[in-house]
């Protein structure tokens, strides 16, 4: 019986489709048609290669908004798949294509969420939005971002969002994000002198100059982080110095480190005491930086708690609030006042071969979708809550 | 009239030939039609793709050997010159072309010295050899090396070497190297976790476990060199390490880096050393060694004595004497017993565009090399000789 669910008919409708980044592959109209059908309005932003949708059902506030996106990463060779990444399939209660967990399964669970509710609540308070990207995975530049600025610009507020990444561990629900670090990226490259090995005293080693504030870098407590985040953690990703002949000191060397940090750190506070060490061990260098996103935090709150009580409701369990792992588009709406979570399938398998989706899970998500939507959007006596 | 001067004909002559490594382009028998006819045996050995001669006037001992080579590096661009660089051209007693420095211009010098010497003294003491290769400037396997071999295992001894690198700084002769340092590269790889750069505790990166024993490494004093030799010195030539992935910590980073080593120092003594150190910062890691060839020393004897007297006779200043600058296949040959020296021009356009070498400079070296010729190979009444 479970294998005719809406959300796994969705689901796997959704999959079928070769959405990979920045391709939408007729993913958002599909959902538009179920959106309009509850008398959604849909707005479709197209930015460069990236399609995005926003959908909204009413127009007072607040306003209740899922997000996510439609475009999957590739699948890698096909041949080292047990089936067709984009052939949904289910096996022992488990739905497999690119995509089930991250993240066509919870698009599902949304709409069939909505579906659920606006039936048994068409008259309910605020609205109801879906912001939809088909490029998050990928340079995201033209997709989400893009259409947060285009809501601020003209004053359309998001008041709570649900981001439906893959949030959680063991099962769907066990933790829920509501919050997520910083990224930014250095790209240094420090300057020596070329020269004939033989003849050190006219070349000046890049790789020996620098070693000791590479050795700084690593070992540096950049801050001990707080309650909801980890300590800010620097990572160098790449090096590189070399002429290809084994007889020459090369003339330069390039470093590539990236830095997930907290709200303990700023970005500019975290560039400045990075040069500042590499000044210290006066190198001479260039850098350029790529902030890939501040850190946001949702303090607890109305989501939060209609977030906790719904996931105890439906599995039992309240879920951990964490701020682990990488980022989320997420990061692009909290900034403009929102209170943002993230609640989703399990992540193990995201990115590789074979990924895939309990069944369980996606039921159980749209029950918790259903749940959260009817605690934030439809007042109700407090004795009356369960 | 200086053009007209036989060193430089023949010069241009091998010049003409584009003998880039390993080819000779018929350089060795150019100069064995000159050899031959002053009764020299010519013996052609051929491994592999390299040409080499080992020619021989007389067969007693002791024996007076030249030693070169006629392969020459590419020119790199012809664009970059500002004449054909297998094209000889003469500009202001400057002598214009690859190989002219480096080293066909002692080559000629050779097999000038020679027939005047020989015309002057058909009934010298002794044999004049040349062991002449056409790889010396690449991977070196085939030449100079497996000529020794040959000789050694014949019981062919050399006694004394002259090879004609161009081992001066302004004008010919004003350096001799009587020595060279050792070369050793080694290829360490070093092990870590990869790993998504947002857990970091799951990855273990090896840029960072490794910067505080490379920092050693670079500042590490491995001898303090000898009257002969400089310091031994270590250099890092190639860091490599990255996934192409800004989010992602590599697993391992390879480092490439070369010794150039007194006598001071032994190669298993470095190795050691080196190892050593790596494991002190409890360093996961492989590494393999090249010993691209030992250090020599040629003690004050005759043969240095005779260089340097045939310099100040010529030029009326000594030779300064150096183990400094890069290899040569001197390391080759002393390690039989023979005494060896290196006397040739000016070094400073070598591998370089518009390499170059002045007429005033293969003259003189001609008249050195006929001067050595009859220090070493006729005897003479100590109150004659100047």
């Amino acid at each position: 019986m479970s294998e005719q669910h809406p959300t796994l008919e969705l689901a796997r409708e959704l999959i079928s489709r070769r959405s990979v980044t920045p391709e939408d592959a007729g993913c958002q109209p599909l959902m538009a048609k179920r959106l309009a059908a509850l008398g959604f309005d849909i707005e479709t932003m197209v930015f460069e290669d990236t399609t995005n949708m926003w959908a909204r059902r009413n127009t007072s506030g607040p306003v209740f908004c899922f997000a996510g996106h439609t475009d999957v990463v590739p699948p890698g060779d096909a041949k080292d798949w047990h089936t067709d990444p984009f052939v949904p399939t289910d096996k022992d209660d488990v739905l497999y294509g690119r995509g089930a967990a991250d993240m066509k399964g919870s698009l599902a669970a949304m709409v069939v969420a909505t579906e659920r509710f606006v039936k048994k609540h068409p008259e309910h308070h605020g609205s109801i939005a879906f912001l939809i990207t088909s490029d998050e995975e990928g340079p995201f530049i033209n997709g989400t971002v893009r259409v947060v600025e285009t809501l601020e610009a003209r004053n359309e507020k998001i008041t709570w969002c649900l981001v439906g990444e893959p949030s959680s561990t063991n099962y769907a629900g066990d933790v829920v994000k509501y919050g997520r670090r910083g990224s930014m990226t250095g790209y240094l490259t420090i300057e020596g002198v070329q020269g004939h090995v033989a003849y050190p005293h006219l070349a000046r080693n890049p790789v020996h100059l620098a070693a000791p504030a590479i050795a700084e870098l690593a070992t540096e407590m950049w801050d001990e982080g707080n309650a909801a985040f980890p300590p800010t953690s620097f990572q160098i990703v790449d090096v590189q110095a070399g002429t290809g002949a084994t007889n020459v000191v090369p003339g330069r060397m390039k470093v590539t480190f990236n830095l997930r940090f907290s709200t303990e750190s700023t970005a500019q506070g975290l560039q400045q005491r990075i040069l500042a060490i590499l000044d210290k061990h006066e190198l001479v260098y260039s850098m350029d930086w790529i902030l890939n996103g501040e850190p946001f935090l949702t303090e607890q709150g109305p989501l939060v708690d209609a977030t906790k009580a719904a996931v105890t409701d439906v599995i039992g369990t309240p879920p951990e609030l964490s701020t682990a792992g990488g980022t989320s588009d997420g990061r692009f709406i909290a900034p403009t006042g929102a209170q943002v979570i993230e609640l989703g399938p399990v992540n193990a398998s995201i990115h590789k071969v074979n990924e895939h989706v309990s069944h369980q899970d996606l039921i159980t998500l749209t029950d918790m979708y259903e749940r959260i939507l009817e605690r934030m959007l439809v007042p109700t006596p407090t004795s009356e809550r369960a």
